[in-house]
């Protein structure tokens, strides 16, 4: 009996996207759905109930960042992730891969892990596929990742061989090293660039361990979207049908719509709430900067279509006072908008799918948000 | 038929302190209380559904901050303050007085009015008893302050005596100018510093002019707490009984008690959300600084005793994780502690005069609180 399960809905006549849920040991979501990020146990500004308000399932944590602080030893203790930060849903936590490649520029790459120093105070650490486990194990996170190298982008064909046959021995030491495999279902992540045959070897080689998910990672690093598309169109085949699917890292409304497509169920991103504290706004018409000038006397809500407690609540106006005179309950609002509105997005795909409709849905959508401009910017 | 009105309900037969309600066009609420600050139209990193859920019965907000940011034709426009932060219970707002005499450094003191400079960018202003009525009649307070001379702390008998006979002039024409009596009361604020003969001074003039309510200014300004509590001796008698009184800035638990028991029955202070983000807490035991390393591991509320969504949710060990991880949210939760602490120490407060012990209740507060201790630190 595995800590998490697949169950299949139903898949969109249009497009191929599927409907799903996944049922996790605190609770089920529907799937495709997009997962809010709490770095440091804590969704940046948003409290757990304002989180279920708008309807997330599920959130998202990163293990670097606890393990770092305040420790993962800490929120053992304390009863796990869970129970620290208050949220009883499900929680999926990232290996701290990422964050060793991203975050550090001294680190050192052997079979056994990697060694590097901390982003906090310069200290030596090592994070190997055991150690991963062992922090994950302790925050109790439903969903696990398993310990990948994340290669730059672009890399060449020789390194990305390399390092993709190296996340797959580290991902069988992940298998290996997981010490609650009952409560806590354990991803493996496909890694490969944009080398389809990289990206078969890597996903043969998951396959055949049988993670209960898997997680497509090395993509929105850089690479162009129709570069992140084409990856997707050969890599989510791969994948079986009877398992989530994971697309790290994405958070913006056309690669969330074209991802579903693709056949993702998971999406993640910082970017609703990091681009929300510098005023930025998605909407159903578009990027807004609420800073702007023009939204001093503009007494109408953020965006006309859009149900979260910001816009049933507040004017353009007042957030825009806000977040000049630099209040938190700006950073509040414009975060809590953003999210909802990814959130709301994934609803919409979810019922489109159920009609059959996603591809007319992506193109209206796509032509409001004003995605099908040229130099459009995805987000 | 003035907009204000107070309601006595009973008088501490323990201490002489009095239980009230005043009555507002935006409802009523019982004194002694206390008033979080809202300065730019929001209590720093709180919703107006928290404030509530911690019985917040009035807020108070700055016009001086309102008018240089976003501006009261702006906050008009909206429909008003309440609208403007969608706040629909009383708001008081305070003159501009104090900013004019506290932030800027350049300032012309005139019969007219006091010509300063911008905190924000450096632009000459101007402000008199009649652009603080034009600017409070824009916001739409409930309780508006008159425009009053804030003067240092210490200041000698001559210049204060002419200070307060500033004041009251300021005082006539404030009433004068003030266009919507019906909508909004006007409170005037007693001054006079130290000297017993000027606040009766103070006092006759203004009670001579029947405001609807009374202010208390000129302390809490760095004077020891054995001065403000005998002019608050000398001062409180000289008020008509039949209206509210409001100590203006003193918001320690031990000064809160204290004006109750002197016949206050409102305050106001920025001191608990200000010292609540740097991680300082009340709790029904003292201080507690948050941050500090032996909360790393406590599992405890911040406090056994308090009822405040904070306590009942999350540990100490995560608000310390939180504040020293410089997360919003931390200061979501000290920011909601110590206002609700506050509160909750005046519902006591009323509790104990309806059965006449507040002086009983003060003894134990103190006590526990380690108020009676050589040195304790007010807050
Ligand atoms: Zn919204
Ligand atoms: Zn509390």
């Amino acid at each position: 009996m595995t800590a998490i399960r697949y169950e299949h809905v139903k898949t969109c006549k249009q497009t191929g996207a599927r409907l799903g849920i996944v049922h996790t040991p605190h609770g089920s979501f529907e799937t495709p759905t997009f997962m809010p990020v709490g770095t440091q146990a804590t969704v940046k500004t948003m409290s757990p109930e304002e989180l279920k308000e708008m309807n997330a399932g599920i959130i998202l944590s990163n293990t670097y960042h606890l393990w770092v602080r305040p420790g993962n030893d800490i929120i053992r203790e304390a009863g796990g992730l869970h129970k620290f930060m208050n949220w009883d849903r499900p929680i999926l936590t990232d290996s701290g891969g990422f964050q060793v490649f991203s975050l550090s520029d001294l680190r050192d790459i052997k079979e056994e892990g990697v060694h590097f120093r901390n982003h906090l105070n310069g200290d030596k650490l090592f994070l190997s596929p055991e150690k991963a486990m062992e922090i994950q194990n302790d925050l109790g996170s439903d969903i696990m990742m398993a310990f990948d190298e994340c290669p730059p982008y672009p890399a060449d064909y020789d390194y990305m061989k390399s390092s993709v046959e190296r996340t797959s021995r580290w991902a069988e030491r992940c298998l290996e090293a997981h010490k609650r495999p009952q409560d806590q279902g354990l991803f493996g992540i496909v890694q490969g660039g944009e080398y389809e045959e990289l990206r078969k070897q890597s996903a043969r080689d998951l396959v055949s361990l049988d993670f209960p998910g898997y997680a497509i990672g090395g993509l929105s690093v850089g690479e162009p979207k129709d570069v992140m598309n084409r990856v997707l169109d050969f890599t989510t085949p791969l994948l079986p049908a009877d398992k989530p699917r994971y697309l790290m890292g994405v958070g913006s409304a056309d690669s969330l719509i074209d991802g579903a497509i693709r056949g993702v169920d998971m999406f993640d991103c910082v970017l609703p709430t990091r681009i929300a504290r510098n005023g930025t706004l998605m909407t159903s018409e578009g990027r807004m900067n609420i800073k702007k000038a023009q939204y001093k006397t503009d007494f109408r809500p953020i965006d006309e279509h859009c149900d979260c407690y910001t816009c049933r609540n507040y004017t353009r106006a007042y957030v825009n006072h806000l977040i000049r005179a630099e209040e938190t309950f700006g950073l509040r609002l414009t975060s809590y908008h953003n999210l909802r509105f990814l959130i709301h997005l994934m609803e919409q795909v979810r019922q489109a799918i159920r009609e059959d409709r996603l591809g007319d849905f992506r193109e209206a959508f796509f032509e409001a948000y004003g995605f099908n401009k040229p130099n459009a910017k995805n987000f």
